[in-house]
């Protein structure tokens, strides 16, 4: 990704904004998976997971894209957050919830690297 | 693009998800850029009219990624937005703001087609 | 209320940043209300309209706190989305939803005289 | 404030979320303030600290409003970025720049009673 000034990312740092970008995208649509599917007890769990997710890694992603050099924090608390829905989505064995796990772990990592 | 319910979205729906999140990311590095390289007058301005840009494609994204059947109304308002961004930057002769004014102008029309 | 550059904005719009910043408040709330308590088939349907609102009123309150001239369109969408939450919610008997009804019919007031 | 379910935050909480929402209004406004009348080499700078500090603001009060047991990590990263905002705009002296080091100071102490 070139940035609208030019200018190129470094590497591990572009990297990081798509999987957090991946990761938003992802998080939004299983939410309505969730609610469509979950048994009742685990669905309201589910989605607050989700939810946190899906605002931290836009939060991230921005972070990074307007070059702040606080990014590092919000990496963290992401990756954190990124760990939880892998972990928690993980309980789940149906194949979408597969696809959030490897997303999340992927961004976990990626945002482990930046913080 | 595949969601996590393994559900595919419809390829003009997946295509504006992809040009309002690429517009959100160059609207927010080209914000940067403005503040560091516009002419003075010029640059309250540009940055009034990139930050309605970077909020509502972001806005838009989500719309869509959430299956919100309100996505038309939004993506309406986004393609004004877009455009607005296309005639102000297009002021500008450097390289980069030519960029944003190409990402704007695709976002603009499928914005339009989803309105 | 006075911004940081101590210029005051004018009541109308005002009261719209504060009805806005109300909904969103309440929206969210709302939807932790509506996972816990709503009937299943229903509960997919109230989560995505007040997700819808939480997003939207948040976008009008900051196109108005920036001082954004795109801001009526914004409002106008604003409105349209909280007249439905106001419907929908209104469907339900219960007193936590008849807050929900009177403060999106605010919101959806205030935005409608901004547009 | 009562959430639209009936029940009350506990006051610390409640006071954080309104001191959140407070500091972002106030950053956004303030952006434009410093657009105008900051010197150009600071210009750029005050305006990446305030934009950092209106997203997580925003993120951090949304947290506490959905009820996340994350709130407290979101509020600790928050509550930094609001010190380096009174640090920052406490080098300015006019009078709109030290109502934004008041609200930030207010903010960052309710953030790290959180953390």
């Amino acid at each position: 990704m070139v940035d609208a000034a030019g200018k190129t990312f470094k590497p591990e740092m572009e990297r990081c904004i798509d999987d957090c970008t991946r990761m938003h995208q992802i998080a939004l649509t299983a939410s309505g998976h969730a609610l469509r599917h979950g048994g009742e007890e685990n669905t309201n769990h589910i989605i607050r997971v989700l939810s946190d997710c899906v605002e931290m890694c836009q939060t991230a992603a921005n972070f990074m894209l307007r070059g702040s050099p606080n990014h590092g924090r919000v990496c963290g608390v992401t990756a954190e957050i990124c760990r939880e829905v892998a972990r928690e989505c993980g309980k789940f064995e149906d194949e979408p919830m597969q696809k959030v796990v490897e997303a999340a772990t992927a961004c976990a990592e990626s945002c482990e690297a930046m913080a």
